[in-house]
C-alpha cells in the first residue's frame, strides 16, 4: 500500500491535535509526517505513536515532497500557504473558510458528495463545522424526499473557536462558582451559563458569516443553487459538540418509519430517538465520536411535507478533522 | 385605594419566592398576606418586606377571606385546591398546566389579551414560560403583518424545572470542573456542560409536552386556531432565562424598518440589536429584568415574508410570576 508524506499545517490548535489523534485511530498510511505551526509554537515537542516530532515554523518553503497537507490554521494563513504547496506538489485539504465557495475548489463531505474529490485542482475545502453537522444527518431524507428549505437553530460549543475559546468556558465557569467577575479574553461575551449570538461578522442582510458560510456550503455540497437555508446560530456552554434543531420542507411526501429507515444506519449517522424514554441527540455523547447523533424526528402537524429534527455532533472531529481526514482517505486510495 | 388579601400558593418553590420579590417591588396593594405550601414547609418562617411570616400548610379550608391566589404549587395541587379557593371567593392566577387549556378558563398575557381578564370564572391562567417568552415580542409584529406559523427552538434555563434544578446546574458543574461524575437528580440528563431535549413526557406524534403546550397556547392566547407552531424544545446550561431562535411567516409583506420600529418601545419588550457590536439578547442580560429582549432582526433572504429573530427573557419573573402579578394588577384596578 502506498504510504503518503503527511504534513499537518496549525498543530497547536484545537483541530491540528485532532488531526494528530485521527490520523493514528485511522492508521492513515504515513511514510513521512511533518508539523507545521507559526514561528510561536517552533522547535516544541509533540508526541506521536510513540515517537517525538518537532514542530516547525510554517512557511513558503515548508511544502518540499510533502504529498498531503491537512491544514488547518487559519483563513490567512491557508491563503498564503497553500498556492505554495500546491506548486510543491502537494494536496492541501483546508479546514478553514479561504477556498470553500471557490468555484474551482471541490467542498466535500465523504457520505455526501465523494465524486468531488477528484476534480480538485490541489486543494480541496472542508467545510464549514456546522454545515457538516446538518447535511451529514440531512443528506438521507435529501435522497428520499428532496429538501426544499430549512430553517436551522444551532447551538454551538466553545471549540468551534478554538482550544483557548474552551479554555475560556472551564476558567469563567471556575470564576462564577467562586463569586467572581468572568474575564473575557477569546469570546465578546460571557460563555459561562450564558449563551450568544455566533461571535463571527454580521452582515448587511443580518446574517452573520457563520450562518452565510451554512447557506452558501449547503447549495454547493448539495449541488443544488435552489435549496433555501435559514440559521440562526448560537454559541451556548458546551465544550466540543455542535447541536442543531432542524426544521426541513420537502417536496414528497413520505412517512415518519421511512424517514426513520434512512437515517438508521445510514453512514456517519447514529439514530438516537428513544420517545419512551426521552432519550434523544446530547453534546456529551456525540464528544468524541465519529457519528452525528439524530432524533427527535416529527412530522410538522401542520405541514406533512415538513419534518423537524435534532442533531449533535462533535465539532473537532466529523465537524473539522475526522471529515478532512476521510477526503484524504479517499484519495489516498487513488491519489492524482 | 382597595387593598386585598393575598396567598401565594406554592411559596417555597422559585416561583414563589419570585411572586414575593415581584409583590414587594410593584408595590402590590396588599391587605393581609398568606403564605402557603406543602405539609413539609409548614412552620417555616419567611420574611417579607420587614416582617415575619409563617408557612402555613395549603388545603381546602385555606382560603377563607382571600381575595387573590397566586398559585405555582404544580398542576396536580392546583386541581385539587383552585376549586376551593374559588368557592371560598378569591381569584386565582395560576401558572400551572391545570387550567390553561380549559375553554372556560382566560389564558393571559396582558401585553396581548388583557380584555380576557375580565371573562374570569374564579380562575385565570398563566402561560407557560415558553410561550410567554415567544409572544411578547412576536405579539407587534403579529398586529403589523399577521402571522401565519411559528418554527421555534428553545434554549430553556434550568429554573424552568424550579429551585432544585438551579442547584443542580450548579452542583453537577462543580462536580465536572473537580474530574468527578456529576450525580442526577432533579434532570434526567447531565444539565452541565450539556444540553437536551426538554424532559416533559413526549406524546405519540414525537411532540413534547412542552412544545405541545406553546402550541396550544399561542392559538389560545392570539385566539387564532389557524395559526401553526413547531417548537422544538431544549434544556441548557443557563440559570434563569430562556432564549428562543425564532422564524415566522407572516401575511403582509413588510420592511426591517417596520419591524424595528413596532418592536422598539413595544410593552414588555427590549430591542437589543447592535449588528456592529454583535450585540444582541443574551440570557446573562435578560436575567432578573422586566423585559423580553429581541434582535437579530432577519429577513429571510428567500422569503421576503419569513422574518428571522432570537429572543432572551427571565424565565421566572415574565415567564411566570411577574406576568402572573401583571394580571392581577389588571384585575386589582376593577376586581370583579
Amino acid at each position: 500500500m502506498k504510504k503518503f508524506n503527511v504534513a499537518v499545517l496549525g498543530v497547536t490548535g484545537a483541530v491540528g491535535q485532532e488531526f494528530l489523534t485521527i490520523l493514528k485511530q485511522r492508521k492513515f498510511p504515513l511514510a513521512r509526517l511533518k508539523l507545521l505551526a507559526s514561528g510561536r509554537s517552533a522547535g516544541k515537542k509533540v508526541s506521536f505513536d510513540g515517537a517525538e516530532y518537532t514542530i516547525e515554523e510554517a512557511g513558503p518553503a515548508s511544502f518540499q515532497n510533502i504529498d498531503l497537507v491537512l491544514s488547518s490554521a487559519g483563513g490567512s494563513v491557508s491563503r498564503e500557504l497553500v498556492p505554495c504547496a500546491i506548486k510543491a506538489g502537494a494536496l492541501v485539504v483546508d479546514n478553514t473558510s479561504a477556498f470553500r465557495v471557490d468555484p474551482e475548489v471541490p467542498l466535500v463531505i465523504p457520505e455526501i458528495n465523494p465524486e468531488d474529490i477528484f476534480k480538485h485542482k490541489g486543494v480541496i475545502a472542508n467545510p464549514n463545522c456546522s454545515t457538516i453537522i446538518m447535511l451529514v444527518p440531512l443528506f438521507p431524507i435529501h435522497r428520499l424526499a428532496h429538501i426544499r428549505r430549512i430553517v436551522a437553530a444551532t447551538y454551538q460549543s466553545a471549540s468551534g473557536a478554538g482550544a483557548k475559546a474552551m479554555q475560556e468556558l472551564e476558567k469563567q465557569t471556575h470564576e462564577i462558582l467562586a463569586g467572581r467577575p468572568p474575564v473575557k479574553e477569546v469570546f465578546p461575551h460571557q460563555i459561562a451559563f450564558n449563551l450568544f449570538s455566533h461571535n463571527s461578522k454580521v452582515m448587511e442582510d443580518g446574517f452573520c458569516e457563520e450562518e452565510v458560510k451554512m447557506i452558501r456550503e449547503t447549495k454547493k455540497i448539495f449541488h443544488d443553487d435552489t435549496l433555501q437555508v435559514v440559521p440562526t446560530t448560537i454559541r451556548v456552554p458546551v465544550f466540543r459538540a455542535h447541536s442543531e434543531a432542524l426544521y426541513v420542507e420537502v417536496e414528497k411526501q413520505v412517512s415518519l418509519d421511512q424517514v426513520r429507515s434512512v437515517l438508521d444506519g445510514a453512514p456517519g449517522v447514529r439514530l438516537v430517538d428513544d420517545r419512551q424514554k426521552n432519550y434523544f441527540p446530547m453534546p456529551i455523547e456525540a464528544s468524541h465520536g465519529d457519528d452525528i447523533l439524530v432524533g427527535r424526528l416529527r412530522r410538522d402537524p401542520a405541514n406533512s411535507k415538513g419534518w423537524a429534527l435534532f442533531v449533535s455532533g462533535d465539532q473537532l472531529r466529523k465537524g473539522a478533522a475526522l471529515n478532512a481526514v476521510q477526503i484524504a482517505e479517499i484519495w489516498a486510495r487513488k491519489p492524482s
